[in-house]
């Protein structure tokens, strides 16, 4: 890690870092840079860099203006908050960035008194900030200020605009939202509100947009991108690019800005500005992902949004394995290739769920809704309303925000979509929010869904060309975060079910999805304790397959083994097909516990749920036990 | 019903609607709003009367000027579609309004191809449309427009500006968006959007605006309020109110309007100027809720959104039962009194969630966002964060909009944040979008979620104060739609669930909420046929109670029943419970079938899921007699 350095050493908290000569403070922000780039650089369980390279300067400003905790601080998207951490007495920690017990990558109120919003989902800052701000007011404290830091790629989220549209209506509200513009979220922020805040950040100055569009000419106009928006402003008379900040001010809030979000006094003097109106206003700061690190700055996808381990000196990554996410990225190329009607659908994630190439191959074919999981949802159905084929490929936990497109839209409407789950199961390092430990089990609630897990590569092909199939409802397949699982081939069939291992009739192992290869170690496991195992993988876990009661019954005991929340999920599915069926079978289900999870490797909380084959052969031969004074003579019921 | 009247008798569709001469239109208007009245004021199923006497002439001139269905013309909230069913040949289903087997009270696939989506809930046609129409572009069907006709109320909620801001970004999308700006959705409008659109109305004369600005002099202007707005625009040289189209151009959106929308032809002239754009436009419409019907435009609840049945000639509704809502309505009003830290907040509901009395006791008190339910989920988090216990009171269904926000916004960082449900299980009328069945299951995955299920008004009074007073964690208090259910004390104790009926260790009924009545009158059939039944209601069903695995331990079977649909709900859970306690008892669960119910009564609908004393007895009946021979003698069904 290095030691920490000098000036950022002196600083315990906002009241320290107000004690900072202004002259001083590049340096400070240089320490800050360099603490930033050789954390991520060398943590064991990766971070977020381009972002929080880009708000140092904007971190400092806000607190030195703002006096946190009294007044308060939301991150929109917390992983942005590494600055905002060192600066509030935690920048010795970073050591132990997202590792178990260590600091976490968002902000933490178990951490620090200056952090409030532990979710890692966007767009919810607005809405955080209009409660508090009007609680404070309700309570007498309006003297108190909030301000919400939201990225550019945030407002494009649904959230947000309920927000801005509620906020607008309170004229007497001390609220502050700091839109941090870098024309990113993860990738190029989309739409018609960047086009409008592309055309806001030119009036930084008539000089700055003629060079714009100078550069501009050098390249091809597109339509609707901002060049050729630039060339259309400047046909206008550069009047409509030089004061349009309409929009914002017709919903009735101030406006200040842009602000060059990299000079300090700057973004200091603007906020102090925004505090004296005692109302609703936006400040609108121009930052750079990654600035001040060239290797961020130059580096196309994400300006290192959140990189592999790296060289610090040269930015070079430490190569990935090949991921789930790989091979479903082979696959949608492939099945486009042979099906025109195929469409992909990504909601600001086009690199990380794999759609990268499927948008090259098909330009055409592909649709980035920005972070807007519900219009991704429900503009699918659109889409197959009119004779096409979506796949929506999204993060697990992200598709929480659209269940009830899904549900509504989707799936009353019986339409032809496939969701693709990547980050499925346990995540880990993220912690709670990012853990995709809830689809499989709300989805069961959605009539007429079919939902596929996948155990390993081959299957994750078979299974998305089988989705790709149905054409009366929703299809979705899910699969965890990181390397692929090897493939593991089927001795056997029962109905649709792979049989990965056949056995005397005493426990029925049924593997969910990535948890194949486990519970195979554990029926290993189980064989030394006299107790045989049959392991079944449904690959479709829902609908169940109409064979599981039958062959259920022909077994003493049903363990049913996921790396899903355990409420709700497959085995509670499996218990209550057994009981419809009149099956009394005793029925075991191992899932991760439904808590939310602090960040730690997904492999130790695995181990720590007893998801191991250790754990699960434990568990099975104690169940067993339990019951086989009466169940080893075979009691007919 | 009376008989169908002369014009409206010729049109069997919009091709035959074309032929009307333009003279002839308005008494077109006259005779479908007078079915309109007649068919709702005599509905045994209620019916939406204000918004579709609303969009008569906006319904006329769309299907005279696009041709459906070959375009798509696409309702958000399908509850304004009537008059489009009227013209798409089904004016004379209109006697069966919303009964089963009849004509549903939204667009239905099934009954017509110019019907798309079903789907009530709002915010959605915006993200049907995008995708249709990129769709259509993909397929090389570009000469097809696609409109989508989105009330000014619904654009308040998130999905809506998801959309915007991608149709924005096409620039040859032929896609149109009417907005129907009536500056209500169920009750008027809120936020920064509809102060824009107000000012945007003004724009339909400077003559027009100085009228309403006399108008709103003689009353007191309070901020934030239309009137406030238009004195601040005369202040400001009615410059601003005059030309502020901005926000939507901003956006890069054409702009048409305002329309008269009760000018049928001024309507039409406005549609075929948009149609020729071929690219993404909004033509903005003013209609009034109710027009043309002196009850409704002078209702000012709602504009008899959706009335009782009612007198078509004085507009009388008949007196509507004590219900659900009115037991909360009181209660809440009680504990503001008692609690100053309790906050309510309603997204766009505020009479029909029961806030109305809430409101007017305690005006600070009470936040109406808009239709924006992830706003109303997090803006309540920020007001827990601010120390104050908000109440968010919203229907059951639309809960599911903002499922992500409880789970990642309140309940992981704790807050105590009240949400009462309304119309929770099966409401019936309103088809399969309304009916509130998802909610007990998708909540159980939600860690340290507390739900109550109160069985009647006695236990919603006790289960709601139980629920505010808790403050480290969300609550959720659900109940159905209608009449409250009569009291039923409870005989005994079993930990803290509420024993209803003590009996021999046969069965143990587990009742939840307002299914008690129906369990305790099964338990009386079952004694009939030799079985004995304990009843118990566990109030809470999250957590379940401690004591539930030993009690069931003490059974030969144990039945659940709720009238949530039955996957994943508290049936799972007790089965859960049990397994985990390896309490071998088998466990019978019994819910609403986990399908898309179609549209009837309630108590139709769970009568055919089997949820009667009747029913639950011979099932119940028949699971004892395959278990036990001993127990079940008789063997009469």
């Amino acid at each position: 890690m290095g030691e920490r350095p000098g000036l950022l050493k002196t600083i315990e908290g906002p009241g320290d870092l107000k004690e900072v000569e202004v002259a001083d403070l590049p340096r400070l922000a240089e320490e800050i840079r360099d603490l930033l780039i050789n954390s991520v650089a060398e943590s064991k369980a990766g971070g977020h860099l381009g972002p929080n390279l880009g708000v140092v300067e904007l971190t400092i400003a806000l607190h030195r203006v703002f006096d946190s905790p009294h007044d308060k601080v939301l991150w929109d998207t917390g992983h942005q908050a590494y600055v905002h951490k060192m600066l509030t007495g935690r920048a010795d920690a970073f050591g132990s960035l997202r590792q178990e017990g260590g600091l976490s990558g968002y902000p933490s109120q178990e951490e620090s008194e200056h952090d409030l919003i532990e979710n890692s989902h966007a767009s919810t800052a607005l809405s955080y900030a209009d409660g508090l701000a009007k609680a404070f007011r309700l309570r007498g404290e309006a003297e108190r200020t909030v301000v919400a830091v939201i990225g550019d790629g945030a407002l494009t989220g649904g959230m947000a605009w309920e927000a801005l549209n509620n906020i607008a209506a309170e004229r007497d509200l001390p609220l502050i939202i700091v839109v941090n513009d870098n024309g990113r979220s993860y990738s190029p922020t989309i739409g018609g509100l960047a086009r409008h805040l592309g055309s806001l950040r030119m009036t930084q100055g008539y000089e700055h947009a003629l060079e714009f569009v100078k550069d501009s000419l050098s390249k091809v106009p597109v339509l609707g991108s901002p060049f050729y928006e630039t060339l259309h402003g400047v046909k206008k008379g550069l009047k409509d690019i030089l004061a349009p900040q309409a929009m914002f001010e017709d919903l009735g809030l101030k406006y200040v800005g842009p602000i060059d979000g990299h000079d300090e006094q700057a973004v200091e003097t603007a906020l102090r500005k925004a505090r004296g109106f005692r109302g609703p206003v936006i400040v609108h700061v121009i930052t750079h992902k990654g600035h001040g690190y060239s290797p961020a700055e130059n580096h196309d996808e994400d300006c290192f949004h959140a990189p592999q381990p790296f060289d610090p000196a040269t930015g070079e990554e430490r190569p990935r394995a090949r991921g789930w996410t790989d091979v479903f990225s082979e696959e949608i190329v492939r099945i486009g290739g042979e099906r025109a009607d195929v469409v992909a659908i990504t909601a600001a994630m086009l690199h990380p769920v794999g759609l990268a190439a499927f948008a090259e191959a098909y330009p055409d074919r592909i649709h980035d809704v920005g972070i807007a999981e519900q219009h991704a949802l429900t503009s699918a159905a659109g889409l197959a309303l009119g004779g096409l084929h979506p796949v929506v490929a999204v993060y697990s936990t992200f598709l929480n925000r659209a269940f009830d497109q899904l549900l509504m839209d989707v799936a009353l409407h019986r339409l032809p979509v496939t969701v693709v789950l990547d980050r499925a199961g346990v995540t880990g390092d993220d912690g709670p929010s990012h853990n995709g430990m809830w689809d499989m089990s709300i989805l069961q609630v959605v009539p007429g869904l079919r939902l596929a897990a996948p155990r390993d590569g081959a299957r994750l092909r078979e299974l998305l060309s089988e989705a790709v199939e149905v054409s009366d409802g929703p299809t979705v397949v899910r699969y965890p975060k990181g390397p692929v699982a090897t493939d593991i081939e089927a001795v056997g069939k029962l109905g649709e079910m792979d049989v990965l291992r056949a056995a005397d009739p005493d426990v029925l192992l049924v593997a969910v999805g990535c948890m194949a290869e486990t519970c195979l170690a554990a029926a290993r496991l189980l064989d030394a304790q006299g107790i045989s195992a049959t392991v079944v993988d449904p690959r479709w876990v829902m609908p169940l397959d109409d064979a599981l009661p039958l062959a259920a019954a022909a077994h003493k005991l049903v363990a049913v083994v996921e790396d899903n929340g355990r409420v709700g999920a497959v085995g509670d599915a499996v218990a209550r097909a057994l009981r419809d069926a009149d099956v009394d079978v005793p029925v075991r289900t191992y899932g991760v516990p439904q808590t939310f999870l602090a960040h730690a490797k997904r492999a130790k909380i695995l181990s720590e749920a007893g998801l191991t084959a250790q754990g699960l052969a434990r568990e099975i031969t104690e169940a067993v036990a339990k019951r086989s004074p009466v169940l080893a003579p075979h009691t007919t019921r």
